[in-house]
C-alpha cells in the first residue's frame, strides 16, 4: 500500500498497471501478503492505537463545539474492546476464503483444437469511499488483494491519522511480497474524490460505503459503475393465513433488531383479512418495543377496535410520503391492501428493490410473491434482516447492492470478479467456417468444468 | 408491441409494469409468444415489403441528394435476397434456445427449515437503440420476450414505415398471447432519447446496435448502464517462435474477412526477434491483399531488406496515432516490441478491451498472454474474428461488451440476465443466531442444484 500525494490520474494509472500485475499473481503470493499484513499490523499495535488516539481528541474536541455527532465519535475508537482483534482476524477469516480467481465457468469445444474456456478475473481497479470506521481499511485491503484487484481507498478525514499510521505499516509490510506496492493505495489530500470519479478510463467499479446521501451523491457524479445501495426501503406483506406467533416474532426482529441497517423493514402491507386476526398481536408487540406506527385509516380503525385503549392511543396517522420514506428508525407504516397483486405492486413502485418478505402459510402465494417482487431479496416466513453476506454464508460482505446488472443482494468476493474468455487455437480463421462461405462446421461441444 | 406515441416516462413507467408480469410467465407462454410473432409476420409479408419498398424509394432520393450513404440504402432492403427468410428463422431460433429465466444457481440450507435460492430473473427493462436494418426489430423482440424482459425500441429514422408495419402486426399476434402488449413498444416521436436516457428509475439497461459514434454519444449522456463496446482496438502480438503458415492465415483473416468489424485486428506488435522471420511472409500476404502497412522505424527496416522493392516501396510511416485508432479498414498498423511484457502493456493501455491474440509455439508465453492482457477475448493461435456469439455457440448475440462488470465479451441472453435471492424460512429471526448474541449457529450447508 502506498500513501499517496501523486495527482489523482497518476495515482490511478499507477493503481491500473498494478492491477495487471496483480490479476496474475497465483493464490499463494496474494494470500502471503495478507499473512504479511496481518503480522506488520499486530506487530504495530502501540503506534496505531496512539495515531487513533490523536484522531479521538480531534473528534471529541469536534463533539463537544457540537460539530460532530457522538456517534462518529464511538466508531473512530479504535481501542474498544474487541475492535482490534477483530479487524486482525478479519484479515486471517479473508485469507482462508476460496480463491475467486480463475474459476472456469464454461469450456466448449469449437472444433478440433481450438476450446473456449470463461474463466473468472479480477475487474482491475476499485475505488472506495468510505467514513470514519478505521478498521474498515484493513479490511478492503484484504478483499482487494484476495481478488486480485487494486484499490484506491479514500476515507472520511475524523480518521486521518488512524488511516496513515495503517497504511503505513501496511505498505512497508507489501515490500517483502510480491503485491505491488501501488496495488493499494490511500488518498489523503482533499477535494479528490470529483477527480477521482471522472478517471473512468482507469477505475473499473466505484464502492461507497457509508450513509445513503454518499451513496447517492456519488452515483449522481460518476459514470463508473457504481456497486452500492442508497436505499433500503424494505416492505412485509402480512397475509391473513400468516402464522401470529411466527408473525410476531419476525416482524418484530425485522424492525427492532437494528432499525437503522439497510435491511430493517419499513412498511408492513397488512391483508384486510388479517386486519383484525393477525395484525393486533404484531401491533400490539411493536408498540411494547417502543416502534411507532404510522397506520392508513383503514388499519388505524382495526386496530383501535382491537387493541387496549392505552395502546390504541398512540397510533399514528400515516401520510403518503411515509411508504416512500427510509426511516431508519423505531417508526414502521401500515397499509391496508386487498390483494397480494396489491401488495406487490406498491413494493415494486414504493420499495427500494432491496429485501422484502411474506408472512403466509400459502406455498403458492410465497411463491407468487417471491417471482413477483422485483427485489435482490424476496423471503419467505423469516426476517428481512437475513439479507446480509454473512447470514448467506459468503464469509464477507462487500456490501449489499440493489443494482439490476452484476453482482444483486448481499456482495461477497464474486462481486469483484469478472471474466474474460480464452481460446486455445491451432491457426483456426474465420473464413474456413459455414456461415462465412467456408466449408467446416462449428462443433459447439459442451466440455467439463 | 404497442407502438406508442405516450409521453416516455408513461411508456417507459408501462415498459416497468409489463415487465413485472413477463417475468412471472412460464416458458411456454413466453415462446407460444413467439410463435405466435413468426406467424403473424409470415402472413404479413406483402404489407411489410410495401412499407419496407417506401422507406427505400425516400433513401434512394436521399442518396441522390448525398444525405444517405449507399451503404445505409443497401441495409434498409427487406427485400434482399434471404433478408426476409433470415428474420423469421431467426425468431424460431430464438424460440428454440434454452429458457434462461429461473435457473438456480446456488442453494444454501442456512439452518434447518431456512433454505436461501439464488435464482436467475430478467434485469426489467430494456433500451434498445438502433439504427436503419429493420429486421433488427423482430430479432430483438423474440430475444427480450425470450429473456421475460419488457423493451423499449428506438429505431433510426430512415426505417419508420417498416418498423411501425412490423410492430402492428407483432402488436397483432401479441394479443392472443399472455405476454401485455406494452412488454414490447415501439417509440417513433422524434428526440425522445436524451429523455428515455433520463428514466433510469424505470429502464435498467440501454444497449445501442450501430455505430461507434451512437455508442460513444449514448455512454455519454445517461447514468443507465450500457451493454456494448464503443471501440474494437483488437491487437495481435506475433512471437518469434510462431509457425509462419499459421501466422500467415491467421493475421489474414484477422485483418481482411471483415474490415469494419469491431473484432478485426488494428495493431500487429511483433516480437523483435520475429521481425526477418515470420513477419516478411505475413506482410507480403496482407499487402497482396490490399492492406496498408503502417509501420514503425524498425518494422519498416527490417521489411524493406527482406521484401521485393515492388512490395517494400508501399510501405508506410506509422504515427503514434495509428496505434490508437480503430481504423475499420484495410489499414494495419505495425510496431515492434523487444518482449512479451512490452507486447502485454501496449494492448494493456492502447487497446480497447475487446479482442486480443498472440501467435506463438510456446504454451507457457501463451498462457502468459492471456492471463495477463486485460481483455473480454484473449485467444491463442486463433483469429480475432472468433469474438462472436454464434461463433463461441451462445445461439444469438445481444452485442459484444467490453464493460468490467455483468457481461463482457460476446452477450448472449445470459447477459440480459440477473438473479434475486429467496428464502424460505419458518419463522427464523436474526437475533437467535450467534453474531447477534443469540444462541443458534447458521449451518451454511451447499445443496445440489
Amino acid at each position: 500500500m502506498s500513501l499517496t500525494n501523486a495527482l489523482p490520474a497518476d495515482a490511478a494509472r499507477a493503481a491500473k498497471s498494478a492491477s495487471h500485475i496483480l490479476a496474475t499473481l497465483p493464490t499463494a503470493a496474494r494470500n502471503n501478503a495478507l499473512t504479511a499484513i496481518h503480522s506488520a499490523l499486530s506487530a504495530s499495535k502501540e503506534e496505531i492505537l496512539a495515531a487513533n488516539a490523536r484522531d479521538l481528541t480531534l473528534a471529541k474536541k469536534a463533539a463537544e463545539d457540537g460539530e460532530l455527532s457522538l456517534s462518529i465519535v464511538s466508531r473512530l475508537d479504535l481501542s474498544k474492546k474487541g475492535k482490534w482483534e477483530d479487524m486482525l482476524k478479519g484479515i486471517l477469516d479473508v485469507r482462508e476464503l476460496e480463491d475467486p480467481v480463475g474459476k472456469a465457468t464454461l469450456r466448449t469445444k469449437l472444433d478440433d483444437g481450438l476450446e473456449l474456456e470463461r474463466v473468472s478475473c479480477p475487474i482491475g481497479v476499485l475505488l472506495i469511499i468510505f467514513e470514519a470506521r478505521p478498521e474498515v481499511i484493513a479490511n478492503i485491503a484484504s478483499l482487494a488483494i484476495k481478488s486480485g484487484n487494486a484499490a484506491i481507498l479514500k476515507g472520511g478525514k475524523e480518521s486521518t491519522e488512524s488511516f496513515v499510521a495503517i497504511s503505513k505499516v501496511i505498505s512497508a509490510a507489501l515490500q517483502s511480497t510480491e503485491v505491488p506496492n501501488t496495488a493499494i493505495q490511500l488518498v489523503t489530500t482533499r477535494d479528490v474524490i470529483p477527480q477521482l470519479l471522472g478517471l473512468d478510463q482507469y477505475i473499473d467499479l466505484v464502492i461507497p460505503r457509508g450513509s445513503n446521501e454518499l451513496v447517492r451523491y456519488i452515483k449522481s457524479s460518476t459514470k463508473i459503475p457504481v456497486l452500492g445501495h442508497a436505499d433500503g426501503l424494505c416492505s412485509i406483506y402480512l397475509e391473513h393465513t400468516a402464522d401470529p406467533k411466527m408473525a410476531v416474532k419476525v416482524v418484530v426482529d425485522s424492525k427492532t433488531s437494528y432499525p437503522a441497517a439497510c435491511n430493517s423493514v419499513e412498511t408492513l402491507l397488512v391483508e384486510e383479512a388479517a386486519l383484525e386476526t393477525v395484525l393486533p398481536a404484531v401491533a400490539e408487540a411493536l408498540l411494547e418495543k417502543g416502534v411507532s406506527l404510522r397506520c392508513d385509516p383503514t388499519s388505524k380503525k382495526a386496530l383501535t377496535a382491537k387493541l387496549s385503549a392505552h395502546s390504541s392511543v398512540i397510533l399514528q396517522d400515516a401520510d403518503e410520503s411515509d411508504f416512500d420514506t427510509e426511516h431508519l428508525s423505531l417508526v414502521l407504516a401500515i397499509k391496508t391492501v386487498s390483494t397480494i397483486t396489491e401488495a406487490i405492486s406498491h413494493i415494486n413502485f414504493h420499495g427500494s428493490h432491496h429485501t422484502d418478505a411474506i408472512l403466509t402459510s400459502s406455498s403458492p402465494l410465497a411463491e407468487q410473491f417471491m417471482s413477483s417482487v422485483d427485489s435482490a431479496g424476496v423471503f419467505w416466513n423469516t426476517s428481512t434482516r437475513m439479507a446480509d453476506g454473512m447470514r448467506f454464508g459468503f464469509g464477507t460482505e462487500v456490501g449489499i447492492s440493489t443494482n439490476k446488472i452484476h453482482a444483486r443482494g448481499p456482495v461477497g468476493l464474486e462481486g469483484l470478479m469478472i471474466y474474460k474468455y480464452k481460446i486455445r487455437g491451432g491457426g483456426h480463421v474465420s473464413l474456413e467456417y459455414g456461415e462465412s462461405g467456408g466449408q467446416k462446421s462449428f462443433k459447439h461441444e459442451k466440455l467439463a468444468l
